[in-house]
């Protein structure tokens, strides 16, 4: 990858992600979905726009596509509902915006920005995060829209599982997420998620935690996770890999191997992370069998992969 | 205050408490509240007791004492409503736990500590958290049992303000926490709050936001806070604290320092935090003219302040 001014990264997902469980056209349609999302950050990166408008468009991508745990093919909760989290956060500020546990909105990540940048507030969660929608003139889409049949199958499968044990191993943790450099050298995150199949309703991840599945600071780096959310939060992992580039002065890499290969798996954390930070190329790196990711660099060649290598 | 082993520190909010805004019988009550509090962790800690144990004894001393705006007392959100905050984190092991949202547990710390260890998961939020709650067996009780004539008033002063500003000034946040390290070295910290007076409904604070209002590592310190949640969000003081101990090698004194009186008043982040960590005495700081606090250590003097020096 060519050293950078502009770059991005972004990911859909890590988990038990196996090229023998996968059917070339099904490898196809997730290859073209982190194509399309990455070509819409890259035009807005490459036209001098920011990175948090980057980072939005890449999530709204494959929030809309329903391969993704974002968004339309959400996964549902234990009740048979959709519960879905997103955040942003904009590095040099520090201002950020989340959502949790709403059902209605198209596409997540705008809500979250929109609490950023149009409330006094940070997080909303609920009827309360609903309701701030319709106020802000979110369409209210019906439930129809984001269920597929692929998350019903899932779901049956989960709970069939859960009849035996308690701790149902899914072991693929969807999340949509995207990191940005912009050509001003401002950072910028934005995660979105369906959270965990079978979830119990009112179950928050680390998606829209900041600090935790979301973090950017221009001083240290944006950095978007996925994986085991409980794992995530309790390992503070996106504002670790910051807080070991600004405070302990680790580079980026070494910052996101220790986060990722050696405290998480400490407490079984699953899942992996993209992260960038005001210089050089941006690191993705998972502890799981796969991650679907894609990174481009100005000048550079568009990287996109699902499986370890 | 002396060298300590086990030792603990509370706190009861920050803000605009100014000695000439009090009379002697209301200072009298806070600081009997406070003691109490102090004692009820105590207890604990002298008898070997764990630090979440203690952390937890403190905060439901403090939820049920209707002063402080936590459990019973606590403040209303601009549609007349109630909804608290609580997260609680263990320092050994890092696993946590936090409520948003919820509206008839009589102690929503314990709440977040069910969830820490009857759940798989991290953090639950509105109906789902409440729902949680009732099948953990917690009572539901009335709404008449948090309201008071007092935080109705401040509503309604709120509301007047609002007419003119958006961003109406109460000036003083309501929170209560505890952070502990018990006669094991261990380290826990718990924060409970009712939000800020007037706030959007959904609205979700820092206080159970792992690592923005509540924090603990073994490895770095257990920190609470208390001021203006979105700030304190953004600038993930709780794990920022612990993590300039951890990564940073500043000592306890100085990282508090550095969040409370240099990173939060950059964003206007108005408010204090309690911090301890694996040895020395807890640190107690704000950038309000006063903050309701306490602290202690074993063989030491109970030190108890409201105000500024």
């Amino acid at each position: 990858m060519a050293d950078c001014d502009w770059a991005l990264a972004l990911h859909g997902g890590a988990g038990t992600i196996l090229k023998e469980m996968m059917t070339p056209e099904r490898e196809a349609a997730y290859r073209a979905g982190l194509e399309a999302a990455l070509e819409a950050g890259r035009k807005v990166l490459a036209d001098n726009g920011t990175a948090e408008d980057a980072v939005v468009a890449a999530v709204m991508v494959l929030e809309d596509d329903p391969l993704f745990n974002a968004g339309r093919g959400a996964v549902f909760t234990s009740a048979g509902t959709i519960e879905m989290d997103a955040a942003i956060m904009r590095g040099s500020d520090r201002a950020a915006g989340a959502v949790a546990g709403i059902h209605t909105v198209r596409n997540p990540i705008r809500l979250a920005r929109q609490v950023m940048e149009h409330s006094p507030h940070v997080m909303f969660c609920g009827a309360g995060a609903e309701a701030f929608a319709r106020e802000q003139g979110f369409e209210a889409m019906p439930a129809s829209y984001f269920e597929t049949e692929h998350r019903r199958n899932q779901l049956r499968e989960a709970q069939k599982l859960n009849q035996i044990s308690l701790d149902h191993n899914d072991h693929k943790y969807g999340t949509v997420g995207c990191v940005a450099r912009d050509c001003h050298g401002n950072l910028a995150a934005a995660t979105s998620t369906g959270g965990m199949t079978n979830k119990h309703p009112g179950r928050v991840g680390d998606s829209p935690v900041i600090g935790a599945g979301t973090y950017a600071s221009n001083d240290g780096a944006a950095v978007s996770a996925t994986g085991h959310g409980e794992a995530f939060i309790r390992e503070t992992v996106a504002r670790d890999i910051a807080a070991l580039v600004q405070y302990g002065c680790v580079p980026l890499e070494e910052a996101v191997r220790r986060k990722v290969l050696e405290d998480l798996p400490r407490i079984s954390g699953d899942g992996g992370v993209i992260a960038i930070a005001g210089a050089g190329a941006p690191v993705m790196l998972f502890n799981t069998p796969g991650m679907y990711r894609a990174a481009l660099c100005e000048g550079g060649e568009a990287e996109i992969g699902i499986y370890g290598d």
